[in-house]
């Protein structure tokens, strides 16, 4: 497998194809993405389970609402419980038990999220304060890799660069220069049997930085790509406009990853314009904090216009929550801080946005994406997004 | 069914038995309650679902994990979300969708607990100030039955007075004399088509007020018993004492209902003098703050030497936690405040005490049941109960 993998991430695959692209529809693809654990039907949205643990969500359930593929991530594994700790019950899947494909960001993400933390970005890695305990920490792409290699995932990503938004186009240029310096590295870094590695493009919406970016990445032979980056708190129309132009600099028969978006329309936005993963905290985190993802836009279900509503969460939802529940008892449940209200609700969103992204899939192999997404974004009308909500990853 | 009840109720049974005893041990009973929504095998521990939902889990999980009852708080249920409301929604069962048995306290236990919120206790009933919001609030023997048979639960108990353990024997005398007052009137209030409902006597551990109270209750015609007034913080020697000798003035023709129990010696303990169910929140409440119970005792899975335990919580248990994860895991969830640690934990307890109940039915069919109690306390050595902990329902 290591040989496979090495073939495939080098320059002339010659084996096993990592991705199968099984139609196109304009730049909107559908595809099969191979991993150690198991085949993903792209596009994907993938659950994201921070800790090791999709926020109040069995593993089995979700399997049950559809889940192809789950995020990790790196930052918090490497200082809770550790990689070793992990690595010795068996590695992320075993300690987990999801036995489907996992993906591990690179930490890269978190660390520059929490800018407040950081004391150093040098040629050679990130120092940074950890948020658990205080403690002096060091990131470096050799010490990304070796976390992901521990912790066994399908999928591992580099250590990038991530700058605000608001950064001088000289930052933005250092931190594109940084982020191919540490994808090359870390491409040469043990991985574990059978991991892809995806390597990430930053550039933010400079017209010139991404396109260098992108076009950097690209070239070191990468199991995969990701837009990162993005979604970060930019303009919207401007983001898609990036990824609309750049996600085709991408290889055409690598996937493309689109990091941290996940309300709705955004998802549709994003395939359209040739995504085929993405991943997002948003469905887990409206539901804990009582808000349902619905085609009649999203719901607080502590509104009080809920109190006698007998409906489900959403109408001809096949979900667990919306065929046994009524918004009235949901309602009550989130009102009284019940458990059970934000587990019902995180297993509907999660399941609202694997079906979307079913059915998108679904359109893009019948040539019909185009009217689909209109039809969708008509009945989401209300729904939205939340700025800053998407985010957060 | 109303005329079934009624005659169930009466004095001079003619129809359907609503308690079938199907087996005896010494004073160790096995049987089949008979309810609108099944049987219920007893002895049988009864989940607490406090405001419609057993804190943290799933009622299908509930199902899964051999849960053949469940108890709901009229108090709470009252206040939030309301028992028209419920009503209007189809009944308790609906609403949160347990198809099973329900078994609906009064809310005397909630309104004498609450001490500090009461301003009066009279011969019609008692004035308290709600604990949700602070308003004036009453109940009385009707608006408990009323109450009960808006919820629609299987059973419905009395409202009872249930004063603290250390109260003089004045006091105690008067709650016994108010009991019996208000069971009386209770029973003559409409209640649910199919409805059982059950006496509650009181008298704490005084012999002569027990004794007398259990007799008036016992006489008053009702389809099963509770011991009301127990656990609730005095020594528990004498409490067993009184369980032992008060428990067979009860008609051994109907169930009788041990109110506030669920830790496993106590279940034992009580199971062996002649009790057929039992509720406890128990179960929830340690998972809730990180505790597993096991044959090993309770184990507080924060406690560092967990952390790289590859165990499950409990050798050999069949659970859906304990099939899965590691004790390492569950302490990293628990550690991280991760919801799945605690729902994970709350189904291994509430499973583990269903599985214990189930146990000694099967002992007490097979005539074993005092080598299997000596057995299972030998086991469950390190397992003391924590004092207090029983007392919260």
């Amino acid at each position: 497998m290591r040989t496979l993998h090495a073939t495939c991430a080098g320059t002339a695959p010659t084996g096993e194809m990592t991705f199968e692209l099984t139609a196109t529809d304009g730049a909107a693809r559908a595809g099969i993405l191979r991993t150690a654990h198991g085949d993903v039907p792209t596009p994907a949205f993938m659950p994201v389970g921070t800790k090791g643990s999709v926020k109040a969500l069995d593993p089995a359930r979700l399997r049950e609402l559809g889940t192809t593929i789950l995020l990790g991530n790196t930052y918090h594994l490497h200082f809770r419980p550790g990689e070793e700790l992990i690595d010795e019950l068996g590695g992320l899947h075993s300690f987990m038990a999801w036995e489907g494909p996992i993906l591990t960001d690179s930490g890269g993400f978190q660390v520059f999220s929490l800018r407040d933390t950081i004391s150093a970005v040098d040629p050679e890695g990130v120092t940074f304060r950890s948020v658990y305990d205080g403690r002096a920490a060091r990131f470096t792409p050799e010490l990304a890799a070796e976390i992901q290699r521990l912790l066994g995932s399908d999928i591992a990503m580099c250590l990038d660069v991530c700058p605000s938004p608001d950064v001088s186009r000289a930052e933005l240029e250092a931190a594109t220069v940084l982020t191919t310096a540490w994808a090359a590295r870390q491409l040469a870094a043990p991985r574990a049997e059978g991991q892809l590695v995806f390597g990430i493009s930053q550039g933010g919406t400079d017209p010139d930085l991404r396109r260098r970016s992108t076009e950097e990445i690209s070239g070191l032979g990468f199991d995969g790509h990701a837009l990162g980056g993005l979604s970060v708190g930019e303009d919207r129309d401007v983001m898609l406009e990036t990824v609309a132009w750049s996600a085709p600099l991408l290889p055409a028969e690598r996937p493309r990853y689109f990091m941290g978006i996940g309300d709705p329309i955004g998802i549709l936005e994003v395939v359209e314009r040739g995504i085929d993963m993405f991943d997002c905290v948003l469905p887990t985190r409206l539901g804990r904090t009582g808000s349902a993802l619905t085609w009649e836009g999203r719901l607080n279900l502590k509104n009080a216009r809920f109190a006698r509503d007998r409906r489900p969460l959403d109408e001809g939802c096949p979900c667990s929550a919306c065929t046994r529940f009524t918004r009235a008892y949901l309602r009550h449940l989130v009102n009284q801080q019940e458990l059970l209200g934000l587990i019902l609700l995180s297993e509907h969103n999660v399941r609202f946005l694997l079906d979307l992204t079913a059915d998108a899939r679904g359109a893009i192999e019948r040539g019909e994406f185009g009217s689909f997404k209109t039809a969708a974004l008509d009945r989401l009308g209300s729904a939205a997004p939340v700025a800053g909500e998407e985010v957060s990853r």
